[in-house]
């Protein structure tokens, strides 16, 4: 499989868990590794609602990737978006500010994750966005404090009331997290900072259309889930089921098929993700199966079927009902190098290739917390709540976050917030919680713009009108716009700044 | 002046150093202050060059002005950007988020700053972003590690020269700071994260018109600041107007009148600035004078002409050429809050207005930090450099840094990065890089939509064309549809959603 003079080439897609672990895992490898991402940062992800809810900062759960592998001399990071694979050259192509780059490799590891879904209502993200990113983080955080600050300055009950109304739809971990701490918000930190209505009135509301609270967890721990978050001023309503959502609240179908409007400004999506589209552009090259998530049913060894070497990892593959989570993301992503580098060692070694053990999950249990000195977690067939559970998480927390000045500067925030109810990150800004919406409708209108009469690619239009530039020289286009421009520049595209084949493919 | 009942009211307008240490002098004073702010936090902006590149965080040099006026009974913070002030009725108007406020006051204090000024050429705006706003902050941070990555991707030597080309514009201390620090990335920090060339090669440039850096520290600080970012690695071109900026570079004049051209992608203005155009609008209902930079010519009261309830604090006023620096926003501030609260008192106890004693300005001095352990600094006529004033420069900050857990966190991020080289806070976003100017395109497309042919107000259009819906229900709207909606909703502009006028007028 690999050629003499040149080491074999591992090219992973992502910068979360599975990509990270993928590539820190080749570090001891004779091979070469690429990770492309999207994203010029890994995230930790677990602690992204401390983010939303002013506890933590940017910097401390993402930091460049690029700087956590720097030491690691056979890793190159490159940015871009990866726009297709195409399995039977065996390349990837990336797009980053309309630089487009194509790179061939030897073996493949897809750990491009998963996006918040809304079960085919993708306009309630105008209204209720998701927890997925650093951008939707502070984005939330904004929407949260504003709706507070909103609150003092109306002079109508009703209105005061809407405004104070938090929906959180979604019982999972992120869900009963950013609940616990919204009430942690109105209860104790920005208790006293408003004149016109107390916080405490604030109400919060989670919903879900399961039977329990943190299903993954179980019906007893749920329930302690549950209760504790009634205590903390919680309202849960299970087996709700979201029909719509606008700007002024959601509207749910309980247990016995009723209909109700909450009147809410303040709605947070936490229901359900769907695997990044590069499952379906796979699936469409190969004999694989892609489930209603979007994810790849994966072979024993985390391939897809008749490619034995691209590796689909994470969020985006499904096997025996594996759960998505981030432990699954570090272990299959470290599964994945394991079998690339033996068999890069065995081939520089003229051995034949040796055989692969089945992908093993190990389960290292699951937990949330609740509030100040109280979470639930379950290992194994262990469960635990309360303090105990609370310490626990903590300890998991901060062991596993990247890099030993974040995981100081966590625990001083932390230690803030328990003896007072200090959040050193409230502040917001408009355009944090405005570019979402606005980039994506500008977006929309610039894609729905109908094709040519003549069916020709379009000319570009002029910029202030529906194209925008984005930076410096870079514009967003819509496909036919894209089509123009390749048409238009093709001769450009074989020059610098067009595709960069930096090494033929194999 | 007051009236029995009711205590004096004093409407602050900013929550800059102006403002925030206005209502905080007014504590003990009997009088009802209401602070009005279109963002929600006060913004320690000397240190927003360290957001900027990567050293601090949000939380660390912002926090939301309600939270630090929490335990101030007599204070009330009210989000809204001012849209008019009536000088005849004693009234404030503010929008926040489509909602109209409208307040009475016996006393005014004016501190709504001043924004980056292009002198005229404000299309510069797109590819040189300014350093006053947390959003600018985050920008700028995205365009200098953006531009290393992008450098990483391409082939060209000469597209990677432009990347790696950094222009600053002004060499005041924020400009000095910017390039010192962008030098300490490149030389320092980032030292090994790339492949395909070392980030030393980067060139660092520093423009300025003038023929001395940080001007009002005197030519000899300058020349030894000059001396040191040259040791540093970067370059200094003074006498040096800037022509044009595009996508691409800047265009300048140099001393001997040569035209060159720089090709750089990433650019960033500190030139200059001009006083919020509120300063234009209270000089046209008033006898005062403003200046080229948009600054009101105050009396030696800090009042303007014929209102001598109305003080203009900060970087808004102008008078006896007061240097435009935190410490004469904090000052001024402060000397406004003192004649109202003597006032207040005098009045409360039936005694006739004190006298009021003209505002004295005292100097505390001038600094600006070079590289790590260098800064240069002048107090009185005390000048120091080197170690020395780098030690005073720490030691000033952090005492004036609000907060003592900020204070904890700034220390703990330096001393992070004088023992390493490590910076915290260098992830970015796209949204954070290109939010910006896109939401200002689809503002600027919105404002020139020509009007009706008939004259009448345009009925909205459809929203994903023209009209931008910002957030929950709130659509960035043109004048003239917001003529269309005021008159379509009028009936609803007298109930909850319109005007709160909390109290008459007096």
């Amino acid at each position: 499989m690999s050629q003499p003079m040149r080491p074999h080439r591992v090219v992973v897609i992502g910068s979360g868990f599975g990509g990270l672990f993928a590539a820190k895992s080749l570090r001891r490898a004779d091979v070469e590794v690429i990770l492309v991402s999207r994203t010029n940062h890994h995230l930790f992800q677990p602690l992204l609602y401390q983010l939303a809810t002013g506890i933590l900062s940017e910097g401390e759960i993402a930091s460049p990737t690029r700087m956590l592998v720097k030491d690691q001399a056979n890793v190159t990071v490159q940015l871009g978006e990866v726009t297709s694979i195409d399995l039977a050259d065996r390349t990837v192509t990336s797009v980053h500010r309309g630089h487009t780059t194509l790179i061939g490799y030897d073996s493949l590891i897809v750990s491009a994750g998963a996006r918040q879904s809304y079960f085919g209502n993708d306009h309630f993200a105008e209204h209720a966005p998701g927890l997925k990113t650093i951008d939707d983080a502070l984005e939330l955080r904004g929407r949260i404090l504003t709706a507070f600050d909103q609150a003092e300055l109306t002079a109508d009950p009703v209105e005061r009331e809407k405004l104070l109304t938090f929906v959180v739809v979604g019982a999972g971990p992120t869900g009963v997290e950013l609940a616990g701490q919204i009430a942690g918000l109105a209860h104790r930190t920005l208790v006293g900072a408003y004149q016109k209505f107390d916080t405490r009135d604030a109400r919060i509301l989670l919903l879900d259309a399961a039977s329990d609270v943190l299903p993954r967890l179980g019906g007893d721990l749920g329930a302690e889930a549950a209760e504790a978050l009634e205590r903390i001023g919680v309202e849960i309503r299970l087996g709700t089921t979201v029909e719509d959502v606008d700007a002024d609240g959601v509207t749910v179908k309980d247990g016995k098929g009723e209909r109700h409007t909450i009147a809410a400004t303040c709605k947070i999506w936490s229901a359900g993700v769907v695997a990044s589209p590069l499952g379906e552009h796979l699936a469409q090259q190969s004999a694989a199966a892609v489930d209603s998530a979007g994810r790849i049913e994966v072979q024993p060894d985390l391939t897809i079927p008749g490619h034995p070497n691209v590796f689909v990892v994470g969020d985006m593959m499904t096997r025996d009902g594996l759960p998505s989570v981030a432990q699954l993301a570090i272990q299959s992503g470290r599964y994945a190098a394991r079998q690339i580098a033996a068999e890069a060692k065995a081939a520089t070694r003229g051995k034949r290739r040796p055989d692969r053990a089945p992908f093993r999950y190990r389960d290292k249990g699951s937990m949330a917390i609740i509030s100040r000195f109280n979470a639930v977690a379950r290992i194994g067939k262990i469960e635990l709540h309360g303090w105990l559970a609370w310490m626990l998480w903590i300890a998991v927390h901060i062991v596993n976050v990247v890099g030993f000045r974040s995981r100081i500067a966590i625990l001083l925030a932390w230690m803030w917030m328990l003896l007072g109810s200090w959040r050193g990150h409230l502040t917001v800004t408009d355009q944090q919680i405005t570019a979402r919406n606005v980039l994506h409708q500008v977006r929309q209108a610039e894609t729905a713009a109908p094709p040519p009469p003549d069916g020709h690619p379009r000319a570009p239009q002029n910029p202030g009108d529906r194209c925008v530039t984005t930076t410096e020289g870079v514009t967003a286009c819509s496909a036919q716009r894209m089509e123009y421009r390749r048409r238009t520049f093709r001769s450009q595209l074989n020059s610098s700044s067009g595709p960069n084949r930096s090494f033929p493919a194999v």
